[in-house]
Formats: structure tokens, C-alpha cells, sequence
């Protein structure tokens, strides 16, 4: 075992300079512990992958040190990654009840359950784990249940918010523990790593209430079908779609796997509370009058498979959206999907449906914490040393700013990549070596089975297409026995461009006469040969580059 | 000729339901007039396209009747189609001096400006063509002499706004002809057609003034230089920019192939007035102090081949960006540039420079109307008949929701589809059949050679590549000569995946065996059993499905 060093060593390993995938770890001499393992969506140039999670190379290979790994909230892009951790590194997860819920859902599709020890943690839990004893509090967030981590280390505390806002009015009652921070930051907080998402947004985020006051005017306002979408781990919002509609005599059926599948682990654990018959299966809703009825639906992001895109164009099984139904899409685009939004509301426009979407009314509110939001938890933790999580650059930037603003020397802020460590030794911090850290892109069953030469062949083939140029030539004397034949995938319509697909046989056949009469013969020249002339008669023809495979067998 | 039928037909071919390639045409007898030949730039799902333009087979076919193309302003998603309409039909060209500039150069690429018949129109020309007279008038956006047209027609007149904003306070001092709008609004309007872009938004759209308020701030303030990115048709911001640079002192160079080409036509046309000596060259800069400069550049979508995006990665030739320097980026992000937008903000967030953006301060106003604006455009035409354009489905419909509440008709309102025909027959208005209308794709000279098939090809490839097995089988017997051979290129990576490309190599081998041992030799039945059992395979051990391509020789 190595020497142990005195030091606590604070690692991102995602979730800093990029929106997603969040990880950090802590480690102090024999000891890790892990907060959050999540994915995150791929970037437009990431062609076919599905999702991306954190390179966990340096935890691999410090694996016996790794106590446990908490989980802050239910999020994907804090539990996302959590059956590929476990593969590697099954240690003890510790989370809330409504966390450990979904993770067990999740855990299940991997054949994961079996094997994992998960363990149930609550506001001001302790949890001593080598020389790391962690304290949950709750704070407030866009799904229920979640928390941010005290870690007591032999250097001092250190405050991990995860995600968090501050609502003063929240649905479920559950205060954030101002009360846990206030004495913290009494007795004195190390270092502060806070939720950087909303940094560049002045003021405060509104509570989650103002949604519920909105939804339930339009409930009270609606002459037929209400059918609402948002996203299906927030059981607040959820929650208040249950009481309006019931407030109005409505009942409430729901739609989408996901919305289906949170729901029942909501019922389940506590985290919802309907009214019995409230809730009604899909079929029954056509035996009710349109204005008794409530649709909780998933689509908010405009998912062209989800089911409000499915009603929307009338290719859903059970439902469809009719003239005069009203339509609530109650989220905001995340970036990246603006234009899928767009076009499911010009579709609902289109049936003659009557549309509230975020642009236009209030029927949205953000999960994280705004300008003053964030002073606040500075101002109750009065960190020594501050690490902006959880954003883009500019967002972490934003983030460092507010905290020099509040107090905070600005040589003891850093902003950090992923990899980094910063290091605290004797009450000091510093930057410390880089560790391995990195994308591990996931498609289909294949992890990091994809990298940047299969993407760029993607991106290629996805511009202009691929030809094939089969050519049999002679073993004796080099001359062309059959072909060449060309086939084309994703260039040109093949049915318009015959003369053009000739052209470039007789391109073909002069190039491969030339170079054999000139007595070249090993393969690859033949072949950078064809390609080359194709590729400059292509290109000169259509201002396209296909990708050109030549295939020359002998015989 | 046919016989002359006397109504009036109003026939959008793009602009309706989408934003991009806006043309309408007016049809009346033997006579039609276009507005317009704009180009869109294509949609996530059109793999490798560069541009979209509106499918004028209507406007071929009727030909000998089209008497001329009049042209609002010189912005791309009016002018961008211009070329490929004059290849087909090379008619009067009527614009505004500006606007004839920059469709000079783009007619000059295309080889089509000596055969083009441009024609310099202003404020209150009068054309007319057939039965039609077009009055031109004034209108204010965000590039410089932009107008609406009053077309008299034997039906009565109708206001074709074109792009438009209210800036009571324009940077030229050109103000919108409301004279002009209430004369003919005083002797009465058949039908209005306006622009929807913001018919989302309430209040009014801010002066042009206010940016470059800002801008001049923004210089007084900064202690290093000055990076401006904004559209470079925006002259009356580039004006701005140059006289806010002139009261601080400082020298102006310009970055960018569209900035440098839009502000040497402006200047030669008398659209741009700078003092001698503030425009210098970019290689002069480097002799000035840091607090003597203003460098104005292209790249505010982020675009990654853009100057400000090759400024901030130190790979533009000329210039970098320095830690200190300030950037404001003077534009909001077009819907599907959000993600090219943050990433360039981070990347100069990274070098250390102050960038100032839309988010978080006012450096950007838009060119179009928002609501109240749009209700005085409604309130001074007072239109019998409302058509609302420019604008995605949603926009339509919020607009017609404006015209109803200003007193309009409801049924006198028509929201419409491309190819969507409103006639307009002794007074009375009505929906008639529609005609031929869509997208046509250009990529690289191809125009319109690449349909569904190949963008479907284009997708498949991008998601998981394509596979090429190649395999010779005897002439006599069926058995394999040579091969299989499998070439893959953008599948999996082929050095970590060689078990799985030689059991795929069994897989092919076996298939054509069993195949040929059941007498089936019909090639096309080969290959579409190589292409299935291959296909389920593969799709076994990786839940992917690349493209499978058999190329089957026999010898």
C-alpha cells in the first residue's frame, strides 16, 4: 500500500465546463468517496452515440480506496452513469428513499439489483465512511428528495450543494436546512462546491407554487381536455396537476413510459398523494365529457417518440389531441431541443388546439438557484475556498464572479476541468496534478467501443455518402476482368445522375489502365490511385466529397 | 393563352409556416408578379445540405406570364434564392440600391450578372407591369433601405410589408413612409400581408439607438481592445460601431469575408460614412495600443469557421484574442445556433477576455415588430383581408390573433401553407386550389438531386456507419472463392472489435453456404440474406444497425 499523504484532493470528473454527467471525488489518503455518477446527452458532432459518461479511469485504478458513492438527487445526469460505475466499482451507494427508487429502476434493466448494497440516507444522516463522515441536507430542487452533501475531512468541511434552489413556499413543505448551513458556515466551511447552472440569471427563481397557481387557472378556465406535459421527475409539479384537477372535478390519466413508471414509484414511496379515483386508466377517459378530464403526459421537450408528439399527430394508441383541447408545455427547451419544441407547438397550433408554452405565460420555473440564490448559500457557508460545479465555462466564470462579489478572496476560487484536482494541505489549496478524465461515448451496447475515427467517419459519410468501387483485375496482365461497378449510398439520386455514375466508370477504368501500364501494381497505389481521380471528378462535377471505398480483388 | 380569368390570386411558395425562402407571388389574368426569392438554411434532418430554396415549378410553368421579382431587402432569406430563380425565369429585377448591391455580387458568383436586368427602385417609385402597379415604400429592419410594397391590382390594393420593425428614432434617420401606410390605408386595403417573426413577443422592439448606446459604453470603458461580432448586413450597428470607435480615438479594421465584402459595397454605395483614417488594415493594428482598437467581425452564431470563432482559437492568420480584450457579441442566437453561440462565449470566457453578450446585457435589438408595433401596422393599413406571413405555424396564428383583436374579420383572416392559393374575386376573398410547392436542397451544384432515399441513406450511415462485405463465388458450384471480406467504416472501432468482425465473417460464410446448399443462386436473394442474418448479428451484439452493403462476384 502506498505512504499515505495528508492531503484531501477534490476531483471533478464531470459536470464542470459542460452541462452533465456529474461526478466529483474526494479522497484523502487511503480513502474516496464519490458524489453522483450521471450522463449526459451527446453533443450534435457525437453521430449515433446515445449517451455519454465520465472517463472513471483514475477511480478504476485507485478502485480499494473507493468507500462509497453518494447520490444527491434522482436526476439522469447525476444517476445516469451509476450501472456503469457499479460494473467496475461495486461499493455502497447511499441516497433518499425517492433516489434509491429510481435507481433501483434503473439498476433492474442492467440485471444490476442483485448486487448492489444500496442504503438509505435522510436530512442529517451521518455516514462515516475511512476518514470521510458525510452529512446530507435537503435542499429544494425540480424533483423531490434531494440533498446536498457536509463532508468532514481531516482538512475542514467542504460543502457539495448539489443541484438547488431556494423555495421559500415548496410543494412538499420541506424547507431547504437553512439551519445545517447557518452552522456551518458558523463553525467554518473549507471549501464550497455549488450548482453553477443559473449563474448568469439575475434575481431569484420563482417557487414551484407560481406553477401550481397557473396550472390551476387554467384547469378552472378550460371549456374541454386539459393535457399537460412536463418532465416526469418532477413529482411537485405533478403533485399540483393532481390537486387542480381534482379541485375542478377533473380526473387525471397519464401517458408515456417514463411519466407512467415515475408515478408509480412516486405512489409508491409516499412521494405523491392522489385522492382515490382521481387517477383513471386511459381507456376510461372516452367515456368521460371532455371537460372532466386531465392528460399528464411526457413530450415537454418535443421527443418526436414521446407520447405528446404521438397524440400530437394523431399516431398515438389511445389518445389524440382534439380542436379546443388545451395543451400546457410545462418546461423550458434545453438547449439543443428548441426547434423539436417549435415544432410540436406549430403542430398542436394546427389541430386547433389552444397551446400555453413558457414564451408566452408562466408555466415554468427553473430547478436552480439564480444570482441571489446563490449569494445566499455564500453568504450562509462563508466558504474559505470556492469551486463553481454543475455549468459551462461562462456559467462557472458568472459563478466566481458572484462569489468574489460576496466576500471571497479570489485566489482562493478555482475553476476547474475536468481532471483537475485541487489539493488541501494544512488549511491551503492548490491546483494539483491532472488525473485521466474524459467522454466515454455509449451506442447501443458498445461503451467506448466509439471514437473519434469512427465519428468522423459519421460525420462524413453523413455529408455526402459513400461510394463503392468494386474492380476485378487480371493476376497476368493487370487488365480489367469485370467492372468496375460503382455503388452509391446517401450521394446522389442514382435514377438522376446515370450519366455522371458513367462518367465516373470510364474515370475509373483510364486511371487503373494508366497506372498498371505504368507498371504500378501494389495494391494501395492502385487504390489512392482511384480515389484521388474520383475524388477530384466528383468533386469538381457536384462540389461534393462522398467517401470512396475502392475494393480491387484479382483473379 | 388561356382565357384571362379576372381574379386576383395571392400564392405563397415559401415563407408560410416556416422562417426562410420567402416568395410570394400575385397572379392576376395573364400577369404575375413575384416578391421575393429567398433561400432557408436546411433542418437538423437534411444530412450534408447547404441550402433549401422554394420549388417554383408553378412559376415555370407559367412562365410567360411572370413580369418581374420585386425584392424587399438585401438579407439571404429574401435574396438568397435569386440566382436559381433567374436560371429558369430571367426577369426585371426591382430592388433598392443597396439591396441591388449585394445581389450584384451574389449574381456575379453565379455568372448570371451580365444577363440580369437590375433595376434601382426607392421610396414611392411607381412600376407598373401588366395590370399591376407597384408602390414601393420605406420600412425600417436591421439592414439598411428596406421596403414594403402597395401593389394596385384590378381587385384593389394590397400592403405587402416585408420585413419590418417601427424605429421612431433610425440610425439613418430614414423613418418608416407612415404617410404612405395611412394614405392607403385612408382610401382602403383589400388585403394586408405581414410579418410574423414577432407576433410572439408583447411591447415594442427597441430602437436600433439603444445598441449602439451600449456599444458606445462599452468602448469608453474597455482598458484593452474591442471585438465586435454582429451580422454584417446589420450597417446601420457597423455605423454605430465606427462613430462610437471615432469618439474614443480608436482605429477600426475589419475580420470576416461577408464584413469585409457588405462594408466595401456599403461604402462605395454611400451606406457606411466613416472618417478618413479609422478604417485601417489588419495588419496596422498590431502597430497600435491595445486601447486604440476596434476590430469588427463576423462569427456572431458562432459559426466554427468564422473569424471571431479562429480569433478565440488562436488559428485566425491575422489577429487573436487576447486576455483583457473585451467582446461583445452583438446578436442573439438564430434557433439551432444556441450550442455553436455558448461554446465560442466559453472559449473566449477561457482566454480571459470580458465578453459581453445577449443574456446578460443590451447589445442586441431585433429587426422585426413585436406585438403593438404589429397592431399599428394593422390600425394604420386597415386591411379588409388579413394574411398573415413570415413566420413558423405559431407565429401565424399569434398574429392572426393581433389582426382579430385590432377589429379585422376572423373570417376574413387566412393563415396559410406554402403552394396555398387566397383569391380574391370582386372583393370577396377565399381559399383556391393549391399548387405545386416545396423544398428544393442544394448541395454543392446539385440542386435538387438529393431527395428522401438519399437523405435516409445520409441518416443511417450517420447513426451507426455502414459495413461492405465482399465475397467471390464460383461460377460452377457456388462455393466461395475469395472472402468474405468486411470493410466497415464508421461502425466500431475495427482494432478493439476483431473478434467481432471475424465471427460477422463466419456469420457471412455459413449464411451463403446454407443459402447455395438449398439451391438458391438469384443474387438478390444472396444478398438479402447475407444483408438479414448479418443485420440480426450484429444488432445482437451491439444494438446498432449499420448500413450492409453485399457485393456479390462470381468468377
Amino acid at each position: 500500500m502506498s505512504k499515505t499523504i495528508n492531503k484531501l484532493s477534490i476531483i471533478p470528473l464531470g459536470g464542470v465546463g459542460e452541462i452533465g454527467k456529474n461526478m466529483t471525488a474526494y479522497c484523502h489518503g487511503n480513502d474516496i468517496i464519490v458524489i453522483d455518477a450521471g450522463l449526459k446527452f451527446p453533443e450534435e458532432e457525437m453521430l449515433g452515440i446515445d449517451i455519454v459518461i465520465p472517463d472513471i479511469t483514475y477511480l478504476i485504478e485507485n478502485k480499494q480506496k473507493v468507500r462509497g458513492i453518494f447520490l444527491t438527487h434522482g436526476h439522469e445526469d447525476h444517476i445516469g452513469g451509476l450501472p456503469y460505475f457499479l460494473k467496475h466499482i461495486n461499493v455502497p451507494v447511499y441516497g433518499t428513499k425517492l433516489t434509491l427508487g429510481l435507481v433501483e429502476a434503473k439498476l433492474r434493466e442492467h440485471g444490476l439489483l442483485d448486487t448492489a448494497n444500496l442504503n438509505v440516507i435522510t436530512n442529517r444522516s451521518v455516514i462515516q465512511l475511512g476518514c470521510f463522515e458525510v452529512t446530507p441536507f435537503y435542499n429544494n430542487h425540480s424533483i423531490p428528495d434531494t440533498v446536498g452533501f457536509a463532508i468532514d475531512t481531516p482538512e475542514g468541511v467542504v460543502v457539495h450543494t448539489g443541484d438547488f434552489k431556494f423555495d421559500f413556499t415548496p410543494v412538499d413543505g420541506r424547507t431547504a436546512d437553512y439551519h445545517k448551513l447557518a452552522e456551518l458556515g458558523e463553525r467554518g466551511v473549507l471549501a464550497l462546491l455549488s450548482d453553477s447552472t443559473n449563474a448568469e440569471r439575475p434575481g431569484y427563481t420563482m417557487s414551484e407554487r407560481v406553477v401550481g397557481q397557473t396550472i390551476d387557472e387554467v384547469i378552472a378556465n378550460a371549456e374541454r381536455r386539459v393535457i399537460l406535459a412536463t418532465f416526469a421527475s418532477n413529482l411537485h409539479r405533478i403533485q399540483q396537476v393532481f390537486e387542480a384537477a381534482e379541485r375542478h372535478g377533473r380526473k387525471v390519466t397519464v401517458v408515456g413510459r417514463s411519466m407512467v413508471n415515475n408515478i408509480n414509484i412516486a405512489l409508491e414511496l409516499g412521494y405523491l398523494k392522489i385522492s382515490k379515483g382521481t387517477l383513471v386508466e386511459p381507456d376510461e377517459i372516452n367515456k368521460l365529457p371532455a371537460d372532466k378530464i386531465v392528460i399528464l403526459s411526457t413530450g415537454s421537450q418535443g421527443e418526436p417518440m414521446s407520447a405528446l408528439t404521438r397524440m400530437a399527430r394523431a399516431t398515438h394508441r389511445k389518445i389524440e389531441i382534439l380542436p379546443d383541447d388545451t395543451v400546457i408545455i410545462a418546461s423550458s427547451p434545453i438547449p439543443g431541443n428548441e426547434k423539436f419544441v417549435a415544432r410540436t407547438i406549430d403542430q398542436l397550433f394546427r389541430i386547433g388546439a389552444k397551446v400555453i408554452y413558457q414564451s408566452v405565460s408562466g408555466v415554468h420555473v427553473s430547478g436552480h438557484a439564480s444570482q441571489e440564490e446563490l449569494k445566499l448559500m455564500l453568504n450562509l457557508v462563508r466558504p474559505k475556498y470556492f469551486i463553481p460545479v454543475h455549468g459551462e465555462f461562462r456559467m462557472l466564470k458568472r459563478h466566481a464572479e458572484l462569489a468574489e462579489m460576496v466576500g471571497v478572496n479570489p485566489d482562493n476560487i478555482f475553476i476547474v476541468d475536468i481532471g483537475d484536482t485541487v489539493e488541501f494541505q494544512n488549511g491551503r489549496g492548490r491546483l494539483g496534478p491532472k488525473v485521466t478524465a474524459g467522454n466515454v461515448l455509449i451506442d447501443g451496447l458498445g461503451v467506448g467501443d466509439v471514437g473519434n475515427i469512427v465519428l468522423r467517419d459519421r460525420k462524413l459519410l453523413s455529408q455526402d455518402g459513400i461510394l463503392v468501387v468494386v474492380v476485378t483485375l487480371s493476376k497476368q496482365d493487370g487488365s480489367i476482368l469485370s467492372g468496375p461497378d460503382i455503388i452509391s449510398r446517401g450521394f446522389v439520386y442514382v435514377r438522376e445522375s446515370e450519366e455522371l455514375l458513367e462518367e465516373a466508370n470510364r474515370i475509373v477504368t483510364q486511371t487503373l489502365s494508366k497506372l498498371v501500364s505504368e507498371n504500378v501494381n501494389e495494391w494501395s497505389s492502385l487504390k489512392t490511385g482511384v480515389r484521388d481521380a474520383l475524388g477530384r471528378f466528383l468533386y469538381e462535377q457536384t462540389r461534393r466529397r462522398p467517401m470512396i471505398l475502392p475494393i480491387i480483388m484479382e483473379t
